[in-house]
């Protein structure tokens, strides 16, 4: 019996997250932030990185594998820079307090990059960049390295993360362009799709265990980077995910991605690294001239002449906040493994699940 | 009847070249950069991006396009930021000139970040990204945009520009890494050396001005985007095309893309963005913890094990470090045909080419 995809409130399903995180001992505030980030993922339509990763962060909490208490702390700072400790805990408060900071010191100075070593798995890239969009005139960049899956071109093994990237840049009239993307291919998540559906995955996408490319999806146990193939310069791809590394690990003094413990069951603290750029873009221009500038790009594109076969030509960002103003009227979409996982989880925390 | 391709010493075609320049009127200051620029490509083997680019530089420059005397200036800064506007002038200078500055700053305070309206095409990008390796503990980013030749997914027509990013970071005893790439599939000079060699091109590289996919290089007219395929991911170097553009065109307060003239023969001044970042390594964590990781990782990757039929793992910019050595050494091997437009420059500037 194939059962039906509820539709559940954001609002309640931020609480049940909230209550969740604070039962397996999170403080308040790391626990509404946490749970304010994972269901960002899923009203913006990324239902792999929201609700879903639930019981791999309560698996590594009750393994002791994350430290509830832990001492952020600032570790270097320079008037355009700082670097931060997160001292192994939760990844998404980590990542908020670095960007925060991050915004506040572009704010006063006009640029700032920020790192953070010793952290954890923080969501998606897309919640940080887009705080930038928060405050008027700024724009902003988020970076995180994560467990090994990317095979360098040539190369028979993972060495790398999928080392995604979000950018967010404002617009005036227009909607903002919010880039979150990983620098793989795709992500893991449509690998384990297909072997839900048992559907071969398309050549390019995944790498058996000797490192050449294969369909199906049961013998996949890699991804490549983006470009997929050398010939459709799969090096470019491996290029950019080692300049994210490159700053999320060697820069932070964070793990780099092989040695990056987390999501695949690890039973060792993670050590991922994280980055993040923020500036005032009237550093560099009148705002309003920037703006305008914006407008006038992304409405030229958003109305561009598509090729036949193709509905439209989109901005990135544009599949989410469709996704986001659908989803905040009518509830998420969760699929009923997810809720099933779920209720089980609230069972064992003795709280109640409000679906 | 094939002519054999010369070898022609570095300082040689240096002297040449900065000569050429000087009697097309430029300063010495200015003849002596766009020289040493254009001879760091084929030094480093992207022999597109040198010599061969001279006749188009040489005709915009007597068509009256490009300003020999620019007042170039800072147009905004604070102390993490600075915006010049290059009044037209030769882009290679503006560039040098901006990325020197960057790196000024960013030592400094930590972190620099500069943009330049107003340019031209400025040649490599990662000549001025590895300006940062001559300073101990600094890494270097340097942008630019250029003019319309990437269709973004789903369009029919190209938008963006091939949007090259440049990357240089520095290792202790290991080569640096130093990624130097188009955010295309492929630069248009691979199209026109399957156009010479009258073969087709990969699926994926190139489409016809229907903005469909073609492998014959005649109807080439546009190039895809890095990912190639909407199936394998071409939003993702769409996505960071714009971002490059954003920074390049909106934050630098260039044209945009669809509206840089420059090395297509468009008779109007070209308005090329270049955007830059350097940041002292140190600000973040010691160097020489960060070098020591930079090595541990770098020497991982050289001698991971390569997939069947792969002769070993690169590292972004060990080709180009090879090509340098050699052709340092053994002198630049130039194309008969580009030899040939050079000797024919230098008559009708009446000056001696000595080859």
């Amino acid at each position: 019996m194939v059962q039906a995809t509820a539709r559940i409130p954001v609002s309640t399903l931020q609480q049940f997250v909230t209550d969740l995180f604070l039962r397996l001992g999170l403080t308040e505030e790391e626990a509404a932030i946490t749970a304010d980030v994972l269901l960002a993922a899923d009203i913006r339509g990324l239902d792999s990185h929201g609700l879903a990763r639930i019981p791999m962060y309560v698996n590594r909490i009750r393994s002791g594998l994350v430290n509830l208490r832990p001492n952020f702390r600032v570790i270097a700072e320079t008037p355009a820079t700082i670097a931060f400790d997160a001292d192994n805990g939760m990844g998404h408060p980590a990542a908020y307090r670095a960007m925060r900071r991050c915004i506040e010191k572009a704010k006063e100075i006009g640029l700032c990059m920020a790192t953070v070593r010793q952290s954890n798995h923080f969501g998606i890239a897309g919640y940080y960049a887009t705080m930038a969009l928060e405050e008027p005139g700024l724009c902003g960049v988020a970076m995180t390295n994560a467990t090994p899956l990317v095979v360098p071109t040539n190369a028979r093994e993972p060495y790398l993360s999928t080392a995604p990237i979000a950018v967010a840049i404002p617009a005036g009239k227009e909607r903002p362009f919010v880039l979150d993307m990983a620098t793989s291919t795709v992500a893991w998540g449509k690998i384990e799709i297909a072997q839900r559906e048992e559907k071969p995955i398309p050549a390019g996408w995944a790498l058996d265990r000797n490192g050449e490319v294969t369909t199906d999806p049961f013998a996949a146990v890699a991804l490549t980077p983006l470009g997929a193939f050398p010939e459709l310069r799969s090096h470019k791809g491996y290029g950019l995910a080692l300049f994210i590394e490159v700053l999320c690990g060697q820069l932070a003094g964070a793990a780099w991605a092989k040695y990056v413990a987390g999501s695949r069951g690890e039973p060792r603290p993670s050590n991922t690294g994280h980055a993040f750029l923020a500036w005032r873009i009237d550093a560099f221009r009148p705002l309003d001239d920037f703006l305008a500038h914006m407008d006038e790009m992304l409405h030229e594109l958003r109305t561009a002449q598509p090729v036949v076969g193709a509905e439209r030509v989109l901005v990135p960002g544009d599949p989410e906040f469709e996704a986001e103003a659908d989803r905040r009227a009518n509830g998420i979409p969760v699929h009923p493994k997810v809720l099933q996982e779920l209720r089980v989880i609230a069972t064992e925390l003795a709280m109640p699940a409000p679906f």
